[in-house]
C-alpha cells in the first residue's frame, strides 16, 4: 500500500497562464505513452515478473505516479486562471464544455485513456521489452512537447522527466540482460 | 507523491486455487466500478475541488490504490497454480492466450478499462455526486461477487472492502452537505 | 412503444448561423453527460427498478429523447447554412469531411458515444444515485455551454433544459428517500 | 417529441427461464446490428436527408425503439427468475457481477455499444445504402439467433422482427430509387 | 500472400507543404470509411463469401491497400517539411506531440481506427450490401475532402480514387444480383 | 502496391473441426499482439523511419499479412464444418450470432481490434523498440496458444510463425544497433 506525502518529486513552476501548452502537455497525463500508462503498466506486471525484478517495477511504478502528479500540477497551473474564451482560443473549448477546468485522462486530441495502450504477457522478457519500448516512447513524447513549448520553467521540469525515462529504459534493459543470463545459465546445468 | 510499503491494507487469504472466482473478481480490478476507476477518479478531481474536500479525495484515492492491490493479490493467488487447462475450464482461456497468468485491467467480460467509466466536471456538487454514485455502484458490485463466491476467506476480504465503500459514500454525502451549506451561506451575505 | 408527434418540447430558435457554437453544443448530443446518455440510461434501468419508480424512469427517459431532439434541432439550425470554409474555421472541418452537415453522436472533441458512459447495477439505490449524478453532471455541462455561448435564443433553450435537469435530479433524490424508507420499514417488521 | 404508451408493438412470451438464450439475444439489444443501432441511426439521419425521405426515417426510427423494447422484454423475462448460479452456468456470470439482473447495451460477447457501429454521411444515397445494409445485417442476426434458439415463443417474436427488417430494407431501396430518379430528372432539365 | 512492388497505383503529387489538408486527408487513412476499413473489410469476408465472389473481394481488397498507400504518401508529402509551429497552426499539434511526423491510423478528429467500423455477417447478401454502403460512403468522403481541398494535384489523385469507389460499388451491386438470381434459380428447381 | 498470389507462405492443415481452438487462435488474428497489429504497425512506420530501415519494415510488414492469411485459413478450417450447437459449446455462440461462420478482427475475448494497440512516434529508436516489443509479445502469444492447443498440424504452423517472430525481433534489434552507431558517429564528426 502507499502513503501520500504532500510534496512533488521535483518542483513545478509555470511562467504564465498558457492553456495551449496545457493542451499538448495533457498527452503525458492521459495519452498512450503518458505517465498514467507507465504507472499502471509496471504495477500491474509485478505479480508475474521474476522476484529479482519485482522491486524495480514497484519503484518505477510508484515513481511514475509522482510524475503523473507533476504533469497534473503543470496542467492545472497553466489553465487555472484562463477564461472560457481563452480556453476556446487555445483549442480547449471541447475540454471546457465537458470538464470546465478539471483535468481528465485523455490525450491531446481528446481521446480517453484506454488500457489497450499497455500490455502484460506473463513472459518476463516480452514484458520487459514492452517496458523498454514504453520508456523510449515516453522520452520521444517529452521531446516533442519540449519542441513545441515556449515556457522555460515547464521545459525544465519536462527535461527532468525525460531524463528519468532514459534512466528507467536503461534499468529495464539491464533487467532483460540479467534474466537472459539466468535463463542461459539454467539451460547449461 | 507516494511512498510504497510492502504490506496490504487488510490481509488477503484464499482457500484454494479457484480461477473461476478470479474471473469474476477481476471486475473490481479493471471493471467500470472497480478500484482502478475509484482511485483514478478521486485523485484526478483533487485539482478543482474546493480546498475543504481535497484532503478527503486524497485520502480515499490513495486508499483505493491499496484496495486495487488487495484485489490484484486475490486474483493472483486464485490463479497462480492453475494449469492452462484449468484456466480454460474456468472461462479464462481467452485471458490466458493473451496474458498467460499476468493480470490485466479489463472487466469480467474481457473489455479493457477505459477512462470513459469516470468523469470530472469541475462543478464540486456534480463531482461529489459522481463519487457517491461510484461508491454505491462499487458496493453493489462487491455484493454480486460475494453472492457468486464460494471462498470464505475471499468473502471476508470482500466484506471489508464493501464496508469501506459504504463509509466512503457516507463521507462524500457529508462533503456535499458541507459545500451546499457554504454555498447557501454565501448567498445570504 | 412510442408515438411521434412532429413538435418540439420547447421552441428552438437560433440568432444566426454559428458553427462554433454548434461544435460545443454537440457535447449534449453525443457526449458523456448528454441527452443520449440520459435517455438510454433511464429507459434501460426500467426493467429491474422497483415498480414504484418505473413510471418515473419511463417519463424522464422519454422526455430526454425530446431534449435530444431539441439539441439536434439547434445544432442543425446553427450549421445548415455554413460553407465548408466556415465549418473549417469553426473547428468542424474534421466533422465535415466525415459527415458533411449530418449530425453524429460524438462529443465536442469528436469522440464517438459509448455505452461505457452509463451504468445499470440492478441495485435500486446505486442506480438512482447514478441517475442523480447524471443529472448534476448534465446541469454542469449546460452551464459550461451557456458560459461559452453568445446566442441569446440558444441560451434561452439551454436554460430551459438546465432547469429540467435540476427538476429530474430532485425527483431522483426523492425516489431514493422513498426506497430507503421502504427498506427500513421492511427491516422493522 | 415522443409519447409513450404502455404496450408492446407485438406480444412477447417466453417458454421458460432461459438465460443462455438471453445471452445471445442481447446481441440485438446492444450489438452492432441491433435495434439500438437501428433507431439511433435513422433518427440521427433525419436532419440532412431530403424532405421526401424524412417521414420514412422518422417512422422506421420510432418503430425500432419499439423493437428495442420488445428485445428488452424478452431478455428480462428469460433471466428474471435465474439464480446467480444459473446465470454463471449460462455464461452470464460476467454480466451478473457487473449488472446483476439489469440489462445493458452490450453485444453477446460483452462489448459495450459504440456509435462507431453507425454512420451518417450527409450524402442521401450513401446514407440510404448504409440503412439498407443495416437492415440486411439485422435480418441476418435474427436468423442466426433463431438458428440457435430453442424457444418457440421467442422464435415467433423474432420472426416478426426479421420480417419487419425485410420490409424496412425494401422501403429504403425504394427511397434510393426515388432519389436517383429525381437526381437524374434534375440533370436533364 | 502478397508481393510488394515499389510503385504507386496512380501517381501522387502535392503542390506544396500543406498540413491542414493533411489533417483532413487522414480521414481516408484511419477514418470510418477510409481505405484501411475497405481493405480489411473485403479481405476478411473472403472466407465465407460464395466462390463466385471471392476473386472480386480479393482484387478489390488488394487494390484498397494500394489506395491506402497513395493516401499515406499524400499525407506524408503534405507534412514532411512542416515545422512544429506549422503543424500546430494547422490543428495538428495534438498529432505532433504524440506521433511527430509519423502517420497513424486515426480519423481527422484524432479517434483511433476500430474494427467496429466494419462488419462481416456470414450472409453473402448482407455482406455485399455492407460493401456497397462502404463504397458509397467512401465516395462521399472523397467528395467532402475535394470540396475542402485547395491543391489541384491532390484533387487529381482524389478524383481517381473517388472513381474507383464508384466502380467498386457497381461491381458489388452486380455481385448481389448474381447471387440473388442464383438463389432464386435454386428455389425454382 | 501489392500483388496477390493465391498461395500461403507456409502450408496450413488442421486435424479436425475444432472451434474451441479457433476461439483461442483468433487472438493472433484480431488481438493486441496479433498479425493484424504487426502488419499495420510496420507498414505505417515506413514513412518516417530512416531510409536504411524502410526495406526491413516493408518486407516484414508484407510478410505479416501473409501470416494473417495463414491464421485466417486456420480459423476458417477449424470452424467451417461446425454446427451452431458446436460453436455454442466451444464458447463461440456470441461470435456466431453476430458473424455466423465469418471471421472478424477481435481478440479471443471478443474485443474488437483497435489502433491503440500499436504506435508510431516518429523517433526511429522508439519505433524500433516498439517493434522489438511487438515481436516478443507475439512470440509469447504463440507460445500460450501452442500450450493450449491439441492439434499437431496447427502447432506445426504456429511453431513456424513463432520462429518468424523471433527472427523479426532479431532483425529489429540489429536495426537499432545500426541506427545507434550511425547516430554516435554523427556526434563525433
Amino acid at each position: 500500500m502507499w502513503y501520500y506525502e504532500k510534496k512533488l518529486q521535483y518542483p513545478v513552476k509555470v511562467s504564465q497562464c498558457n492553456p495551449m501548452l496545457a493542451k499538448y502537455l495533457i498527452e503525458q497525463y492521459g495519452g498512450a505513452d503518458g505517465e498514467l500508462s507507465a504507472a499502471l503498466r509496471y504495477l500491474n506486471q509485478r505479480y508475474t515478473i521474476p522476484d529479482k525484478v519485482v522491486g524495480l517495477l514497484n519503484d518505477i511504478g510508484t515513481e511514475e505516479f509522482a510524475h503523473l502528479e507533476m504533469i497534473a500540477t503543470m496542467i492545472y497551473k497553466l489553465t487555472k486562471d484562463a477564461t472560457p474564451e481563452q480556453l476556446k482560443a487555445a483549442g480547449l473549448g471541447a475540454h471546457f464544455v465537458n470538464h470546465d477546468h478539471a483535468l481528465y485522462y485523455h490525450n491531446a486530441a481528446g481521446s480517453p485513456w484506454t488500457a489497450t495502450y499497455i500490455q502484460a504477457k506473463g513472459d518476463p522478457i516480452a514484458d520487459l521489452y514492452e517496458d523498454v519500448a514504453a520508456e523510449e516512447k515516453a522520452r520521444a513524447t517529452y521531446q516533442w512537447i519540449i519542441d513545441i513549448s515556449d515556457d522555460p520553467y515547464i521545459n525544465d521540469s519536462l527535461k527532468f522527466l525525460r531524463e528519468r525515462e532514459i534512466v528507467h529504459s536503461q534499468r529495464f534493459k539491464e533487467a532483460i540482460e540479467i534474466l537472459k543470463e539466468e535463463r542461459d545459465r539454467q539451460k547449461i546445468f
